[in-house]
């Protein structure tokens, strides 16, 4: 569809993504996540639908997962919601951000945050490759680092610790790129301090 | 992916989708919206995460507009996040729904609402089918209606009344589903109330 493959020439990834605070501070909450978080290794454009973020895959994770981890770390009920993309051909806004190292700029903002979270996330391998005992293994890696993982409808519930459960979705996707698919996109919902009792609300 | 495949047989559509209201009062304004829609005609389950519904597409879209103008009606910044599916092979929860008529039960509480919204969408066709001439009229209708189309990184930008997007983004499933794709996927993310201006903020 050419109207959304408005996206990168190299293998550039990125995220279209939200974070939701629900309360009234949600401008202030979002605003004071967006100064903690060193996005120096990342382009980054924020409207008012959502924030991009592009660059080498491990700053895209640091990014998204830092800005999220900084709003909910409060205590205040966040919703992460994102589309993380590579592959997508097209332009190449933010190539110049390739030439970063890979060292991570937010892992000490990040490291002391223990956050109980409820995700679901779907991965969509839009170009081939061998994906799917990748995605096995990386099934099994998450659940051996103790995330409860289970089914739901169009999508994969995991259960755990925020960062915990954020390495894991980074793992799936760069395995996922490393096993040949051409166009790799991962939606990834991630719930913080919900008042609703975990599972099912009858 | 075995996890992700928990869907329908038959050509049930589905949708799993959150409202978020940024406010104090999210879960009053969830409850009341709930509340007023008719969910008579989709099979429906609620959890901490999530909302799923699943039936036939008229229903489904009505289901899922009516919660989201609902919650947005009164005046609160709120963000409604969907994934459409239909064609994902698995169970058949729901599928006794796609017995019902296709008279939606929820066009009397929607009409009166007009509310300026900014979406962003994408479609992923990922079975095949003959789908790009169908979507470049869709969105050739939706210019039509008054909606602005603009382009973005992962998806296409969509504003305009929030009835009008919705409807647009109803034909561009169906008709996507009609012109033979075996799995749609469509994602929706559409903001109503928002207090940043529109486009880019510096």
């Amino acid at each position: 569809m050419e109207l959304q493959n408005y996206c990168g020439t190299s293998r550039i990834a990125g995220c279209s993504f939200s974070v939701y605070p629900m309360t009234d501070r949600f401008k202030e909450i979002i605003l004071e996540a967006l100064e903690i978080v060193d996005t120096s290794k990342v382009w980054m454009e924020t409207d008012d639908v959502t924030t991009l973020v592009r660059g080498r895959i491990p700053h895209v994770f640091d990014v998204t997962s830092a800005i999220f981890l900084a709003a909910a770390k409060d205590g205040d009920h966040v919703v992460f919601n994102g589309t993380y993309s590579i592959g997508c051909p097209g332009d190449s806004t933010g190539d110049v951000y390739m030439a970063e190292d890979g060292i991570k700029l937010n892992l000490l903002i990040t490291a002391g945050i223990k956050l109980e979270t409820a995700s679901k996330f779907s991965l969509y391998p839009l170009g081939g490759g061998n994906y799917m005992d990748t995605i096995y293994s990386q099934i099994e890696n998450m659940r051996k680092r103790g995330i409860t993982v289970s089914k739901s409808h169009y999508s994969t519930r995991l259960d755990g610790n925020a960062i915990d459960v954020l390495e894991g979705l980074e793992h799936v996707f760069t395995e996922t790129e490393i096993s040949g698919s051409s166009h790799t996109v991962m939606t990834v919902t991630m719930s913080a301090n919900s008042p609703s009792a975990k599972g099912v609300i009858k």
